[in-house]
């Protein structure tokens, strides 16, 4: 999908209010307006760590004013924010606070070295004060939301986005539904367990489970003294033909598939689309491998399921927050 | 809960017509009636797996007759049919067929022995033809309907039934919504893989599944040469401090507590209930390693979940179907 063409379907009519679009991850917030031009204004910091525990959703507040600023709108004239955000979520009061370790100091324990005690961090009460209309979702039901609007997962009703980024994470559509769960965490896949293993340490404490064995930021943690400073040194050795990348790459594969295959035995999905910057820059060699593992296990359930690459390519990132509150 | 107290909560209100209740198993299929009285009439006969693969539709519609002549209704008079059967299911013009590998021995392969090649066991649609309101689910499905409206899920909108059973099985509901799937397959925790084995062989054909691993039927053929002929022999040995009977189950827990780790963290659950006859008998052993398995894992997932051993006891199966259909 081309700019020009994604441009053109994301413009706002024209005499509709302006959206503020939030993208909350560990290490950066992002902020952008979408209005008849498109998506624009787009400004962004490291995640805000230090203070009380509501320094996030402040930094949030004044980077929409800055955001405001630089296409020319009044903060007032925001129509609605749609904030999509890594988790885990928790609820207080009906409202979404993050808890997540990589963020919140007093979760992740002392090692971890974050410059805070949070045991959440507030989120969507601080907004809703300022701003009219607030949706805050995790953003894997925000690209999830964006794949069945624009993406490769319209008209689907039993449906997952699953990222294979920096972690793991996953958006799940069942019988037409969008599934939320108790604190807004359903499917959160990258903190499952399909192998055994305890050694790998996930950043959510965690030993073992997906993330912590196929997730971008644990490849040089696993394969570093191996020689593989990233994924793609290491998808880069594979395709050079070294037998070690290869065999690490398939060990991948045999955990990603597991986990694919358990979604599809829980959720039964007609399709599965893929993104994220692991497998969207090597899926000329995962997507086979992972359709593989699949093949002939158990046909009630793996019959009339497609595994695609995300529609929306590199820009489900950036469409899921717009997708949580667009008309 | 006491049986005079399960006849009061379902007994059906005068002048409303009797239900057809149906348990379809690999080996047994099972029809009673509920009426004014309670339920009744239950009559019940080996799978049948011989001849067209109308073969089974024709035995239910037969055993329904049957229960209605023991009960002294006419089979005019039945108001409604729920059928709770065991999985997978395939949908043919959006009509329910078993595609169950212990049924259907066209999917089985010609190791299993079955004496059919049927690839699909026609359900839904001769049962439509012959009754005014039918509705077929998967057994989890309906055990987790009985437990919703009188086990221990009422009024809990994101909860699970686990069935620890002969097979393993699952309902799930999330955000008030009970899952379905494309084929009406969700839910299918027994063939999902939450560590490696390439050894147990599953009744499904995958290896290592949970199913294959800890399920009623796994017991002794995994256990057996180690001298538990089935699943009460291995928990009474470990009663009696068996080390070895101990370990094993230790490895048990360890499979189930991923498998329900893995649904918390993939459906955001506030409750879960446990039941089936593995688990039924065994609570006291079994609940309290479950329960510590969870302990401390992604507290922000894991808080607010409650594993508790199903309301119903071991009613739950013979309230399935009835759960289906009642009002």
């Amino acid at each position: 999908m081309n700019q020009a063409h994604l441009q053109a379907l994301i413009q706002r009519p024209a005499g509709e209010k302006p959206l503020a679009c939030v993208d909350i991850g560990g290490t950066k917030v992002a902020v952008s307006m979408a209005d008849a031009r498109g998506i624009s204004a787009k400004v962004s910091e490291p995640t805000a760590k230090e203070g009380g525990n509501d320094a996030l959703a402040l930094q949030i507040i004044r980077l929409i004013g800055e955001s405001c600023a630089q296409a020319g709108i009044a903060v007032a004239d925001v129509g609605a924010v749609g904030v999509s955000s890594c988790g885990p979520f928790v609820l207080k009061d009906g409202l979404v606070e993050l808890a997540a370790p990589n963020i919140c100091g007093g979760l992740a324990g002392k090692a971890r070295g974050l410059p805070n005690d949070w045991m959440s961090a507030l989120l969507e009460a601080p907004l809703r004060a300022a701003f009219p209309h607030v949706r805050v979702e995790n953003d894997g039901v925000g690209a999830l939301e964006a794949e069945r609007r624009w993406g490769a997962l319209q008209g689907v009703a039993n449906c997952a986005y699953v990222t294979w980024s920096t972690g793991i994470g996953m958006g799940v559509c069942v019988d037409g539904h969008i599934l939320r769960g108790k604190n807004g965490n359903a499917g959160h896949l990258g903190h499952t367990f399909v192998v055994e293993n305890n050694e790998a340490l996930c950043g959510c404490g965690l030993l073992g489970d997906v993330e912590a064995l196929v997730a971008g930021n644990a490849i040089p943690r696993r394969f570093a003294a191996q020689g593989y400073a990233d994924a793609s040194a290491l998808f880069n050795a594979a395709r050079a033909g070294d037998a070690q990348a290869i065999a690490l790459i398939d060990t991948l594969c045999n955990v990603m598939g597991r986990a694919l295959f358990n979604v599809t035995a829980l959720f039964d999905l007609e399709r599965i689309s893929l993104g994220g910057s692991v497998f969207w820059h090597n899926q000329d060699y995962l997507l086979p491998r992972l359709k593989l593992f699949m093949q002939g296990k158990l046909p009630a359930l793996t019959n009339g399921l497609e595994i695609v690459p995300a529609g929306l390519g590199e820009s489900v990132g950036d469409l899921a927050a717009l997708a949580l509150v667009m008309r």
